[in-house]
């Protein structure tokens, strides 16, 4: 039986992975602030470890097996973060990762997540299944398949996200971060809501990945062909079954932004904030700079959530 | 009469512009590490307000100012991130500030100085004198000329970066700056000596800006031609009077990188610690980078300078 997804276990998870994530900081920049009409905080998360929040969860989830599962190893399917995360965590409590990666995934994504140690498979998306594949594994090798955002041990993990940033942000009314799976979400969702029960939740999804934007619309979970946007971490097909619930009762809207919108984002954090935010992890920020948010909005929080990209696909945003 | 650049003098800078700059973060990287081959830690000035460290001595300079003087107003000559910051501290303090910038100053840093409220004037760098422009200014308008580093003010300024760098990673036992004028390194290095006598003391020069290597090696200070490097930042031709007798007597070895090794530098910060650092900026981490350090440095600070570089001259790059 799964725990359900309390401020507790969030609070529990926070203490167990301290030593393995970093407390990444905030920042502010007056200029964002002018061009989005709002008092702008950024929690940096593609300056976390890994370059991105993924290790909240993965390492929330390796400390809560047992010593004799971690000995059998563990076994993920992600396009890069989540991967990379699994990988890292695994080298880290000295258990062993195998990584079911899309051919086509970002290089800076596979060779990070080689460099951890993992053993990697690689398949092709539009003909393989990386879930069935990633349960042949399981059931093979007897490891512990560790899911990407729909468990509560992965979403507590993520939500510890929010519980830094209301430490040192706690003026904050509204929280804003980007729905792949909803994992982020969810769990900072629930973490921001135990320390300030009106704190505004909002998510941001490309337009052309609004399989939340359309099941919140829809009042239950809807399934969307694979997405084409360039946003590599948001290309869910359909919110979570764990996930959706939480984001149905606690979202009080999805921002939808356009690529172009999610690429004009990514040059202004990285001209003036002089940080690298990747597609994904920038597009929260893109929903507030473009002026999606609420006008009676005082201070956003905003979750950049990673910063892989290759520096090849950056060239040609620049 | 001026004063003497002592620990004091830093000292007192560091309580009187504590309001005016950010305590920026340190960052490490795995990574870099193993590609160094030493242990290193990085002092973000990139992250620093208006994106470079020259904001220390701006505001520590124009907050020693008498009242009178502020009224007057300031005037400074400098290249880009020097001139953005007097602007930016004249602006804070309520003083007006004009700045003599080369015409061929990257935009960025021309519009970030604009957008301080400062006016600009500009010359031809091959022409015309910045110093004599800078002086008939101040002549004219009863401003004072606030100089990018060859002042006690400026230097104490800048040297609070050091304090800042020690008290959180008192382990160092190597500081590495790079050296324009080399206000910043001889402020860093009375600095970090006052709380760790045994610190060493390197500086980061391009060789096509060896100004300073040159003046140690020839014991005075040594004149070169206009550099073409693109550490644009690090163009001074000679060392500063006030700098180089403390750079003689606490500065163990000038490191020379090459453009190439520059280049590297930058996308490497970029693609692994998610951070853009200017070419400037990445001086000292590139001689990291590519082992110049005494190969018994067991923890070496590297201050990352700057972040202001144009996107389009970073696409170039990558």
């Amino acid at each position: 039986v799964q725990p359900e997804v309390t401020p507790e276990l969030i609070r529990g998870a926070a203490e167990r992975i301290h030593a393995m994530v970093r407390r990444t900081p905030l920042m502010t920049s007056r200029g964002f602030d002018e061009a989005a009409g709002v008092r702008t905080l950024f929690k940096c998360e593609n300056l976390q470890r890994g370059g991105a929040f993924k290790i909240r969860g993965a390492s929330n989830f390796l400390l809560s097996l047992e010593p004799e599962e971690l000995g059998r190893g563990v076994v993920a399917y992600s396009s890069g973060n989540h991967a990379q995360a699994v990988a890292m965590a695994a080298r880290i409590v000295g258990s062993t990762a195998t990584l079911v990666m899309p051919r086509d995934a970002p290089r800076s994504k596979v060779e990070a997540t080689r460099a951890q140690g993992a053993t990697i498979l690689t398949y092709d998306r539009l003909r393989e299944s990386r879930e069935a594949l990633g349960a042949r594994i399981a059931a093979e090798t007897g490891a512990t398949l560790v899911p990407p955002y729909d468990h509560p041990w992965t979403i507590a993990g993520q939500g510890t996200c929010a519980l830094e940033f209301l430490e040192e942000a706690p003026e904050l009314d509204a929280l804003i971060a980007p729905v792949g799976g909803g994992g982020l979400l969810s769990g900072c969702a629930i973490a921001a809501r135990s320390l300030k029960p009106e704190m505004r939740i909002f998510g941001a999804e490309p337009e052309l990945a609004n399989d939340t934007y359309l099941s919140l619309a829809a009042g239950h979970r809807v399934e969307i062909p694979v997405p084409a946007t360039i946003a590599d971490g948001l290309r869910a097909t359909s919110p979570g079954q764990i996930t959706f619930p939480i984001l149905s009762r606690t979202v009080e809207a999805v921002l939808l932004v356009s690529e172009e919108e999610i690429r004009t984002a990514v040059r202004f954090l990285l001209a003036r904030l002089k940080i690298l935010v990747e597609p994904s992890g920038a597009a929260a920020a893109a929903a507030v700079l473009h002026g999606k948010l609420p006008k009676n909005v005082r201070a956003a929080g905003v979750v950049l959530s990673g910063g892989n990209v290759d520096l090849d696909t950056l060239a040609r945003f620049l």
